[in-house]
């Protein structure tokens, strides 16, 4: 998070040092009462690791701030104290930002959604256009959240190929190529007028299941984004995992059909040759009745057309031999499918899932789960949020803290 | 690491507690001092990232302790007082058993290797052949180190097969197929009387490099190991990863070559089919002059044999590709090869080379460096002592620390 999204008043100290356990504890208690809901402090002692008496005092001091709001209940038959988290106001912004459409998400740090904007874009656009349209987008969604940019902590924002954090630069690999090479959270930034984060879109499909999802993929997973692109969001003992420059999951270019059709990555047969939205679209261009659009090419094959049906099996077939390989890697509990394809459910699902135990050892095959992530197209967005959220301050996340607090004696 | 291994007394108190954070600064300088060797106190303060009156009162506390030995030096003109840990004795034994070896390596918290032991195994032997030799070679390296059986602290055993730390069995796939299903290191413990961790024999040889390599990997690296069977260690933000069930690395049964050999693991046309040792060797069966052991093969690939390059040559194209696929899939900085093969030198890694760029994004392929590992076939066993030093107690690895530290108010 560039620098600016720190606005608070907290002090930043030293690794180890006691103001920053005093800062962590505090944000762990923030955090549970955010993605939990309210809480009684047994709840949150259980569930913090914390000490009662840290617990405690964390509580009044956020009380004092008036950070919480303090409210009776019982809990096991005994009276006790439901503490809620107060509504700053502040909110983050996910975006998304695609090839044909732009998809803006504003949330509360409670992780509550209050507006979901979706946009279409015209096919091959250029920069500029795509980066006015995430900022009318976001925009629009800010206005039907009741929200203003000055409330706004930051936007996160999901683009279709590689970004290298270190450069802060986008990959040769990106879907739209005008892009490829630009310092793109600068220039986003300057467009939209708030901090930015960027990311891959595949990565942040993954990092909102760590927060959204309904049923838990567990703290090893891979989120596979099929769409005009194929790429993977890698998560490591509950971590995002970007690799040396950015470029880890990029399984669309692993190649498939040896000296097969070439690539715009400049390779030959990768799997985006045969499994992508458009190696589909194209090698059904001969058939009787063409699908020309992703939707369409759901539909028939949903409708029972015969040769739709083979090139989407064919298509799963590629993707779960190269996910037999990622699973022989990587040994994940869970491989989610993203992404456009998500309505073909079985159809797409099951030649996956028979091609991956072909091609990885007997052991992985039976400990792995694949499935239609629950977030749809969501996703990329919503982990736009989640980036934001995971780097921001507490004090910016949930208003400035009393400072007495940092002084207290009770670690 | 079982609890027999934590005799200390320090107090393990909860996470986020102000002793569990002393405990964890405490650690941290005496890390310092095992793997950077005897430091000043500004060192300390630059090296940990701690406050210089943290330093201060850790120093003073070991110095009481007895755990540390001060010494007058001159650090940039002016005076200053060297730190040197203090040597107690304990040492961490590494063992790696594999099909015709095993290898005991005894050293010092301080990553002060004492002996290094080597014994020939016969070939199919059974498990407790295996283990009986396991525990020869630790005895007579704990002679050669002048320590006794009380002050090892623990056991790392590396052993040639997937091992699940759920259920602490060793996994299907194992190329000692007596193991297969065996709860080890209960067994093992029992056999050497010592505490022992067991582990993937390639997840420790990517271990040992963490702190025994002169030319660090960097924090993103994976480790190949290619003998008998085709494994490799991945090291993800300087942490090795596991996988959900410790199957994490298993490349050797990636499909190279489609109805291909049929492989141990029951799938067919895997990696290890054409590139482990022994399939190279089956391949030479038919050549002029074959070579029957990998010291053989090497040889007759260094002297310029013919058919046995192209053996070799063949393999490091397979292994290259799964390498690249890893590769997009990782986006490591560094692919470190070790195993019996690594004396051939260019003559596997200018295929491996190759095929890595063809089988990855370009982008990938600039930013990978493969090269041999400098550890050679000490890799494996060291990273079994490194196994057991990460897991260890302070107060086990560095002697007991006065009691009054704890409640010291410097955190």
């Amino acid at each position: 998070m560039p620098s600016e999204a720190n606005g608070g008043s907290m002090n930043h100290a030293g690794p180890g040092s006691q103001s920053s356990l005093r800062r962590d504890n505090v944000r762990r208690v923030l955090e549970e009462l955010a993605t939990a809901g309210p809480s009684t402090q047994a709840q949150l002692t259980r569930h913090t690791g914390l000490s009662a008496g840290t617990v405690a005092s964390i509580v009044r001091d956020l009380d004092d701030a008036g950070r919480v709001r303090l409210e009776r209940t019982t809990s096991s038959g005994r009276r006790a104290l439901n503490i809620h988290l107060v509504d700053t106001g502040r909110v983050a912004v996910g975006l998304d930002i695609g090839r044909r459409h732009v998809r803006a998400i504003v949330a509360t740090p409670s992780r509550r959604i209050l507006a979901d904007v979706q946009r279409i874009l015209p096919l091959g656009h250029d920069a500029v256009t795509g980066m006015t349209a995430a900022k009318r987008a976001m925009e629009e969604a800010l206005e039907a959240a009741h929200r203003s940019r000055e409330q706004v902590l930051g936007a996160g924002v999901g683009i279709p190929g590689p970004f290298d954090p270190v450069t802060g630069r986008v990959g040769s690999g990106a879907i739209l190529p005008e892009w490829i090479g630009m310092e793109v959270a600068s220039r986003l930034s300057d467009v939209l007028d708030v901090p930015v984060l960027v990311n891959n879109d595949a990565n942040l499909g993954a990092l909102a299941h760590l927060s959204w999802s309904e049923t838990p993929p567990g703290q090893n997973f891979v989120f596979v984004k099929i769409g005009t692109g194929i790429g993977t969001g890698v998560v490591i003992d509950g971590q995002l995992y970007a690799g040396h420059r950015g470029l880890a999951g990029e399984i669309g270019h692993t190649i498939v059909v040896d000296q097969g059709l070439v690539c715009r990555c400049g390779n030959r047969g990768c799997l985006e040759t045969v499994a992508s939205t458009s190696s589909m679209l194209r090698a059904l261009a001969a058939a009787p009745n063409p699908p020309t659009t992703t939707d369409e090419l759901v539909s028939a094959a949903l409708a029972g057309d015969t040769v739709t049906r083979r090139v989407v099996e064919d298509a799963g077939l590629s993707i779960g031999q190269v996910l037999g390989q990622l699973a022989s890697l990587l040994n994940p509990e869970t491989i989610l499918l993203g992404g456009p394809l998500s309505d073909l459910g079985e159809l797409l699902l099951e030649p996956i899932r028979r091609s991956l135990k072909r091609h990885t050892v007997p052991d992985i095959a039976v400990a792995t789960t694949v499935r239609v992530s629950a977030l749809r197209d969501r996703a990329e967005a919503l982990g736009g949020v989640v980036s934001v959220l995971n780097r921001a301050d507490p004090a910016d996340l949930y208003g400035p803290l009393a400072a007495p607090s940092d002084a207290s004696s009770t670690v």
